[in-house]
């Protein structure tokens, strides 16, 4: 059976996402970040990983890129989940006007504003994430403690869903990635890093390749290095629809105008889930 | 005294930007979140604020961009802070062996991980912001509970620093930015937001302006609206010296290329400030 970690605890959105992917007929390992993620591939104590790339509300997940960039590690499956936000229970009896504590993640709690906001009475305490949130109150086992979490994490935990969806932004998904020891060879999509020159049309010359052999950009990143105030990093996703040619060609022409380019990986375009 | 909102409570990296930015004549408006702090600018119970809008471990706060774009207000100021992380105590006369509790954010907590690892035995308490756990430390009065926290919010609570500078990364930036209800005129930096086609070369034709009139870009970032598949909005920031003919020109020659386009604000460029 191959085992895959995943960010966070059972019943996290990766661990969800994960799921997903793998179906279930997979060993599932737990990891407390995303280095320890890559850690567990690089000894070999898993086969592969899934761990969160970016957030369509709090942006891409800088570490993560990080990360890949250093390894020797490569992305070879992506799946994209939208976040919904449950209010959970240990009874379906609760009433939420008796409710004293609400546990989650503070940023889950943020993108619950609205809903929260009928329930000022209410005093919130804060978890490493959502799934722990979901832990603690079904081991406190209190009638007047909620938590804030997603569907996976209330299948897993036993929780009752007391209000469905109580998220503000309905539109708010995540894409995580599957990061492998191999590259694929295969797939319609394509993640690359690069550098260029901190001058005026570099990037500009860099992207000429792609116009010209009609690979269709989905994604370009940007990261300034502060410390380090004239080197800029570049991350571009884009498809590849039977043009294997014109991707060798548009590769080796970035390269005569990059500092360096590395392929993150190759995989297929992942399809989108409700979590 | 103008008034300047800012995200979080007293003692917050935005906080601590804030008085950076603009001395000691301000009087400064806590906001719990980046969506109150609009508001209040909206509804003119201040006159400027200041917010996070991306830092180089996490990522971009696509919530200020989004917001941003929403909104008629302006980028008009730029602060860049380093993230440096302080263990903070009621007394400088804590032995770490003893410490029960550790309060702060969960992301700051992973930040420190390294210096973490050498405490097993201290419970992580987490909160909503980091300058909330330096609050919650001094209300409590606890000789065996610390927090981290940055130096504005050890200052402001008067705590002692008991080990300096624990983050593990020691380029982590965050680059705030000044929002208003008009933009500047001038400044050597502009942030501009557009979408165009997403077919292949849409993004490149819509850039070739930049390289022709020697304009520098600093930052590129896209946005993939997954609820929307064919819908993209970039954020591109980039310098002006003394270009004004050549600015003048690459927008226009941008709009004809994109669906939309909206000059975020135009500001000098930021200093980096250590926090």
């Amino acid at each position: 059976m191959i085992k895959i970690a995943y960010l966070g605890i059972p019943g996290s959105y990766s661990f969800a996402a994960a799921q997903k992917y793998f179906g279930q007929s997979c060993q599932l390992l737990p990891a407390k970040s995303v280095k320890e993620v890559f850690k567990k591939i690089a000894d070999k104590s898993v086969d592969a990983a899934v761990v969160p790339l970016e957030n369509t509300t709090t942006g891409s997940i800088a570490e993560t890129y990080d990360l890949l960039l250093e390894s020797k590690l490569s992305i070879t499956g992506e799946i994209i989940l939208r976040v919904r936000h449950q209010l959970l229970a240990n009874t379906d009896k609760v009433k939420l006007e008796n409710i004293k504590y609400c546990y989650s993640h503070p940023q889950a709690i943020l993108q619950c504003e609205t809903f929260l906001s009928n329930y000022p009475e209410v005093e919130l305490r804060f978890t490493s994430d959502t799934a722990t949130a979901a832990k603690v109150v079904s081991q406190r086992k209190k009638l007047n403690e909620i938590a804030i979490a997603g569907i996976p994490a209330a299948k897993f935990y036993g929780l009752k869903i007391t209000e469905a969806d109580i998220e503000d932004n309905k539109h708010n998904f995540t894409r995580f990635v599957v990061i492998s020891p191999k590259p694929n060879k295969k797939g319609n999509k394509i993640s690359i890093a690069f550098s260029v020159a901190h001058v005026p049309g570099s990037l500009f010359r860099s992207l000429k390749a792609y116009a010209q052999n009609n690979l269709n950009m989905t994604d370009i990143e940007s990261r300034p290095l502060y410390g380090k105030p004239w080197e800029y990093i570049f991350y571009v996703d884009f498809e590849v629809n039977n043009q294997e040619r014109e991707l060798t060609a548009t590769l080796s022409a970035m390269k005569e105008n990059c500092h360096f380019l590395t392929v993150l990986g190759r995989y297929k375009k992942g399809k989108i889930y409700e979590a």
